[in-house]
């Protein structure tokens, strides 16, 4: 499968056409951005590290029956994946209080919360991904009911799934973001990635950070963090 | 009934122990605020007119058979109301796009929403009251998930019953506040105020804003809007 005309380019990827209309080419970046846009660099290897990341957990959902738009990775950077239309909004989750949510509330990073809190954003750079609720979605036509209903169960289900995943390879998965879209049928599939560009990974015991908060606050070794991720993941998955 | 001593003092109102120890007397001030305390004023007589204009509100909407803590209103400046616990909530309904929610999505003040949208903010000065969603409120313990439904079914019935009332009085209800107590058996009341002070208002035909965004604006003629609302409700029920 070749790539054929680039359709998008976002902030760590690119989107291609395919030989097949129903599906695209994902290319992963080493780019990296934090703060909307503000904070830039170029991690290398990050792109490579993240395509195999995502390609073992998409692979660990399709196994558990959660539709996910990713079909098969083709080499170190690129992901055949089935066509979807975004929806536009990130959803969420938090198992553990950190980031954005420390500072709203005042609450100290480390705080477990009793049941995990879900966030949707809507995706919309120039406003700065402002958080919204479901009745925002659905008024301002981002979603439909039915379709937050969907994402919500899907959302439910992937983060069961990672926190037994990452419990066997001793981290913490504090929060983590997901994007959907829709095939052509209308279907809500879960869509873009799950990487430490996307998730909070804390080792257990040290609560080290093991994720793209390397990069955010300056805490060195970035790479380092994704490589773990990747080097525990990948031993799970070839010890099964 | 005579006050005894103030338990709690907030910006528009102050609230005393009355003989009762289920009751409390809730006293209308002239103070306004606006952009979290950092605009203040006094408005002479806002006080009086919010008393009497809350006062027609909450006895529609106990006809209607929504429970609100309101029992009796004792003067010009006095309610006597039924003493609750506040949930650390408010809870927003917005018809029609103004203020905040202009600003956050870029969307024109006036464009009327498909469906209404409802948003609940934590109720805290010194995080700037921060818009937060059900799964924040149950995460972080400031309401049940039944007392969000409670909540959510009171504020529909509240939506559709002061939309009516105001229909009649050519007035259009792009949006308002609201605020629960629970009382000693637990159950949820509609508490604090129905007022310019907590709702927007538009003159229908003319759009003219009668509410309190003629001070937050410096449109002038504040009490002119105040007294025009509380105008329109008073021969409204007079001639029922």
């Amino acid at each position: 499968m070749e790539k054929q005309e680039m359709m998008y380019e976002g902030k760590a990827k690119q989107v291609y056409a395919s030989e097949d209309p129903n599906l695209v080419i994902i290319h992963y970046k080493d780019d990296a951005t934090a703060f909307n846009g503000l904070k830039k660099a170029s991690i290398s290897n990050k792109g490579v590290l993240n395509n195999k990341i995502t390609t073992i957990l998409f692979q660990q959902l399709n196994q558990r029956g959660i539709r996910t738009h990713w079909v098969e990775t083709l080499n170190d950077r690129d992901q055949l994946c089935r066509k979807v239309s975004i929806v536009p909004l990130e959803v969420i989750v938090r198992n553990v209080v950190a980031g954005s949510m420390a500072k709203k509330f005042g609450i100290e990073e480390g705080t477990v919360l009793k049941e995990p809190v879900f966030e949707i954003c809507y995706k919309n750079d120039e406003l700065g991904d402002p958080m919204i609720n479901d009745t925002h979605a659905v008024g301002l036509g981002f979603a439909t009911r039915d379709e937050l209903d969907q994402i919500y169960a899907i959302t439910s289900q992937v983060n069961e799934a990672l926190k037994e995943i990452f419990d066997q390879i001793n981290i913490r998965l504090i929060d983590f973001k997901l994007e959907f879209g829709k095939d052509s049928e209308g279907q809500i599939l879960l869509a873009d990635e799950i990487s430490p560009d996307t998730c909070r990974f804390w080792e257990k015991g040290t609560d080290k950070k093991l994720d793209k908060d390397r990069f955010r606050r300056e805490l060195g070794d970035v790479i380092g963090a994704y490589e773990e991720i990747y080097g525990r993941l990948s031993q799970w998955v070839n010890a099964k």
